[in-house]
């Protein structure tokens, strides 16, 4: 692609306050609008590339698709920007025949119990009511989870050079990467990489673990149920409310995986210590 | 408001492969829908507390408002969870007569230069239309710039006990802080920070910086001038859009700042080293 970084001029001061001047590689970000049969769905910034991946990960997340049937076409308009050139940043895609399209209201993401009513409570509801997979997995080592955040930095190729990225890794019970990604944004990382699954035939992801560079939010959890894994782990703390949806939807939720420790906050039957 | 934490028994796994429980406290997220003039706008999962000033800074940055009196009235409706107890998740705000309510389409945030169209550039633009502030202030000691890091951290009270919280805090430039606030969302930090500096009479936030916990996206730069901060300093990277769009609007954008040192990555003039 060539448009994963970005060298820019910078000015480095020093902890002494010397200064310099010198070439910085800095993380891409760049927009994606995702449209359905042509319709915009939504406009998101992220690192390009791994786009139809993107797309299939988000609509999966999102309960739009549940197969990559769902989906019959995926391509970029010949969108342009000034100079005349592809941005490749605008990208439709068309359900296949029977596949109902996104409700694009503001709502669509929460089950709302009256006229004037959203909590907690409501969101694990709406996520439950839209899971179309049960998580299922056997036990995983702790042995091979306590690897799983160096594996994963192993794997990030642009992190190295710019620090500026969020990544995620699906991984097999044994600690092989099945598929690592990276992004600016941490929830474009997982969707990529829960596209590819939907993409090579892997959803459900029974039997794997998804392990993520950052903190486990009500929104990852979600995207794991949505995609059937049974295990999500993040290298620093979770939330609240994806600690109450991953222990309702029945995702064993791995926390401050790090020096070889953590936390499992749910469904700890799914750990072998 | 005794909703910032929740406790949780957790599974403890250390690096010796030796198990206990015991209580671990977790930063609290909850969903917040924001309806203006009833209508609902948006959802944002966050941390609650500080609704009123989000709900101003999220306006302000959106471009929706340009001073608090823009906004008539905020008040949270009489919404009430399965066992009758308001949820304090639902925020109706009113305009001031002669305000225009926000535009809900997809597209709201991204001048699309043609009916198939969207990229970096053109994001840029939206924004230097939308802003009503240019960023001014003089230049910044770089020895206290380099101080506002811990001061950040000193003032994080429950990222202390939850690890799992965002900070974004505006400061003087001879570094006491105007505000510091923390949540589970980066941007709901920054929005409930130029929030509150928008109903002290502190917006346009001339002679100020944005220290933020984490990575500069397009997003927190974005939201900087549409409040004209002047600098913005994030611990981590920045990505290449958010280098771009702080180079376009007159934005010192500092990143990596920790021990001390730090890149300058535009408008270097605003710092005195």
């Amino acid at each position: 692609m060539g448009r994963l970084t970005a060298r820019r001029p910078v000015l480095r001061i020093g902890a002494d306050g010397t200064t310099r001047r010198r070439p910085d590689s800095l993380a891409v970000e760049e927009p994606l609008e995702l449209r359905v049969d042509g319709r915009a769905l939504s406009v998101t910034m992220r690192t390009p590339g791994h786009d139809v991946e993107l797309a299939h990960g988000f609509l999966l997340t999102e309960g739009v698709i549940g197969s990559a049937a769902d989906l019959a076409t995926a391509r970029y308009c010949d969108s342009v920007d000034a100079d005349g050139r592809n941005t490749y940043n605008v990208l439709d895609v068309a359900l296949a025949p029977g596949v109902e399209p996104p409700d694009t209201s503001v709502e669509r993401n929460f089950y709302t119990t009256s006229s004037c009513g959203v909590c907690g409570k409501a969101s694990l509801d709406a996520v439950r009511l839209k899971t179309r997979f049960t998580p299922t997995g056997g036990p995983v080592a702790w042995s091979v989870l306590a690897t799983l955040p160096d594996r994963l930095r192993e794997a990030q190729k642009v992190f190295a050079s710019t620090g500026g990225l969020h990544a995620a890794g699906l991984f097999a019970p044994d600690g092989t990467p099945v598929v690592v990604r990276e992004d600016v944004g941490r929830h474009n990382a997982v969707d990529k990489v829960l596209g590819h699954a939907l993409l090579a035939g892997g959803v459900p992801a029974a039997d794997t673990v998804l392990q993520v560079s950052g903190r486990a939010s009500f929104e990852l959890v979600q995207k794991a149920a949505m995609a059937g894994v049974p295990v999500l782990a993040a290298v620093s703390a979770p939330s609240s409310l994806a600690v109450e949806l991953a222990d309702e939807v029945g995702i064993t939720l791995v926390g401050f995986l790090r020096d070889g420790a953590g936390n499992v906050y749910s469904h700890p039957e799914r750990i072998a210590v």
